[in-house]
């Protein structure tokens, strides 16, 4: 009998086991080696392109861009190859397959940003290189290099330390980066200044067509907006932030039963939250960039975006100790959850509703009608849960429960009032953002379908 | 009687106000309204030279930094100066200048994984196009620009999907896009193959000469390394978690006396950890390429310390919750908070007193010989405080205190005993990273120390 065992290295190794237990490694043949490693091969590779086709599956914007990507590359290398530059590479022609190359981002903002920021750099360390070069040009022979790289030296300090300053740092980097390396380009460079114009004129040429066919090709073909992504993240994330909650409360105070698999993948979604600042905030970022599009204007306040995604946060903080109350391993006794499973369980239910209410207005950017109903539902089964709580101690002086059994049943208790609160802070946010982006007025819409279908409906009657 | 009024628009109005209260605008002379504007240039100008003064003090590496990066172009120009390369900036000197401007990092392991990214992705990327270029020189005048820009357009594609891979994105990005950049480069120069292999190499070796330039003054002039950063940064932030646990526990159980806002900000250190995330990522990313450097071996194992960082991460999510408690303006009975202070006095130094230990442990790279004494000391406070809880009913019943009132301080203490169980499973963490690392052991210290002291008694004796 011939068995085939893996090893730790992967590789094969065929072991020839007897009718009496003992066993036999036998000598690899180099067939074997060769249709192990082979396999191995196959296997790796198919495994990477399962990986790769769903990460295409899961974002099929991922491969619009890749495509939109090539598409920008090769206009503009056929651009340059209609009319073939035989000064090479090194011609003007490099200036806008590179910024192609570096500008094109996945989204419209970024896409603009460095385009803007870019085409800003070159033109100001362009004027001022010009200007130092004059300077330099008139120092003499000796003073020239001395002059030159002076100021090399002092510019490219002060700008590298400039990229350290946050506002800077957030909106600038890539600007600040690009003067220094125009100016120090044109440092290098031995020209005469007439030259020098005439260069740095073709360059901002080149430069300008690269980024206009990166713009043109990011804007009109299938845009992908950072704005757009915003909006869409923080009702998501706020939908996630209620299932947690619903799954929480349901498996604090019931045993759990079914698919314990969903519902861990379920309640793991405020995780998602926990760590989402730093998209937001370059996602904000690259918002502000963009040009009015759909439903947002150029001065669309993604800033109260921002404001909402850290108040989701806090809340997500507060599922994250909840969550701990549930795994600290201690079961609360059946008498104390018996007595608040109801009044939790509606909680649970008021805070899902409100968190889903918020997200579908986000969503639909329209004033909800109906979450100040909700919000007071919430706020009156918080006050059912306080009350369910003053007969706690008796619960638990019958039952012969001891307060560090109920530990965990009177501090989740309190977490969960605890994100009443955080979740009412949302709602003000909420409401700050339709005021300042102007919602629609769901209740004005329902009145204007309402005359509408009055006057139809008069129009008939007269018919 | 002349007053001067700021406008919201920034500039100064006079006013004349006269005895019977009537007051009358007076024109603005030109003088004043020069003035004023120098005024406010000067203030803002003075507050932004504050604030950039302010920012080099907090950190002077980034001083240091700066100078570097204008040395290195100041070099590299200087290199190209002194034997002029009068065609132009379009020459190879560019290449290098272009190198040192954009590798150049703050520390040492970004600029090393930039600069081997780059070599790798422009060497990877010529040899390619050169393939190709050779397979499209021999497909006839129609085919050749067919061939040319498909292989850009498939290629420029595939590589910016390979964006998307999260471990590419990670560790390869910067080379997957000079892959691109080169590649689209030598894709729109016109040359034949012979002249496009000389220039490949001359390009090559100026890279070389750019990213070397770098590497030398980044590693031996003051460098900064990402793995030291990241080594103090992990430590810091478990000090800020026992400084806010400190206060908090403080805060809860005594009136406020003395100056508040010190206390605030000392409460507010665990809100950094709580978003360090990216920059640990990001560090130990870094870290990774970094040769071995003072007391860190290259296979430093910079993972665990991530690891170290996620659990005080989850500490600090309960420090969060239990801030919530202290701010949610229910002021517990003084009663039940006379009851638990001292044991949660004392909880509150034992959390500081181990989480000051590990950081001292993580600091010096050395086993603590307490840290043991110190958890037992810790797991001993939480069962003192579970027993003064089973006290707590009685205390409220006696002080007519309802459980509504009491919640706060019983969240609190569960809130405690939660921190509790994170803390040790942070010293865990830096337990297994003592292991992988290597620290000395401070007992074997000691004893080598009693030894060697030992034989130079005897040593003396003899004399």
């Amino acid at each position: 009998m011939v068995d085939n065992e893996k090893q730790a290295s992967g590789g094969l190794v065929w072991v020839a086991k007897f009718a009496d237990g003992s066993s036999k490694q036998l000598e690899p043949e180099p067939r074997c080696i060769c249709v192990g490693l082979i396999m191995g091969c196959r296997t790796s590779i198919c495994n990477f392109a399962g990986d790769v086709w769903k990460l295409g599956a899961s974002d099929p914007r991922k491969v619009v861009h890749c495509m939109k990507v090539g598409l920008a590359l090769t206009v503009v290398s056929l651009f340059y190859y209609m009319r073939p530059l035989y000064d090479g590479v090194g011609g003007n022609a490099m200036w806008a397959v590179m910024t192609v190359v570096v500008v094109f981002e996945f989204t419209v903002g970024a896409t603009l940003s460095k385009g803007i920021n870019r085409g800003i750099g070159t033109l100001l360390a362009g004027s001022l290189a010009i200007g130092v070069h004059f300077v330099a040009s008139h120092s003499g022979d000796k003073g020239e290099p001395i002059v030159l790289a002076g100021s090399l030296f002092l510019l490219g300090s002060a700008a590298t330390f400039s990229r350290f300053i946050p506002w800077v740092k957030r909106r600038y980097d890539y600007g600040v980066l690009i003067f220094i390396l125009t100016y120090s380009l044109v440092s290098v460079s031995g020209y005469r200044i007439e030259k020098l114009t005439e260069l740095a004129l073709q360059r901002l040429s080149t430069v300008g067509i690269g980024g206009a066919i990166c713009v043109i090709i990011s804007v009109l073909l299938y845009p992908i907006w950072a704005g757009d992504d915003l909006h869409r993240l923080i009702p998501a994330n706020i939908e996630k932030l209620a299932a947690s909650l619903e799954e929480c409360v349901l498996q604090f105070f019931n045993d759990a039963q079914d698919d314990d698999h969903r519902k861990a993948s379920r309640i793991d979604g405020y995780k998602c939250v926990l760590n989402s600042k730093t998209t937001e905030e370059s996602l904000a970022n690259f918002a502000r960039w963009e040009p009015a599009h759909g439903p947002f204007s150029f001065k669309h306040p993604w800033k109260q975006y921002l404001k909402i995604g850290t108040l989701s946060r806090y809340c997500a903080y507060c599922i994250e100790a909840l969550n701990g109350c549930i795994n600290s391993g201690i079961q609360a006794p059946e008498s104390l959850r018996q007595q608040l499973r109801s009044v939790c369980a509606n909680l649970g239910i008021c805070f899902s509703e409100v968190l889903r209410e918020l997200a579908a207005s986000l969503k639909t950017m329209s004033k909800s009608s109906n979450i100040r109903f909700l919000v007071h539902d919430m706020n009156n089964a918080v006050e059912e849960l306080q009350n369910s709580l003053k007969y706690l101690p008796e619960t638990m002086h019958e039952n012969a429960v001891t307060i560090i059994e109920a530990l965990p049943v009177v501090s989740a208790a309190a977490l969960l009032i605890e994100i009443a609160a955080r979740i009412e802070a949302v709602v003000l946010a909420v409401d700050e953002l339709a005021e300042l982006a102007g919602f629609k007025d769901e209740e004005g819409d329902q009145k204007h379908q309402e005359e509408e279908h009055a006057k139809e409906m008069k129009a008939l009657q007269q018919v």
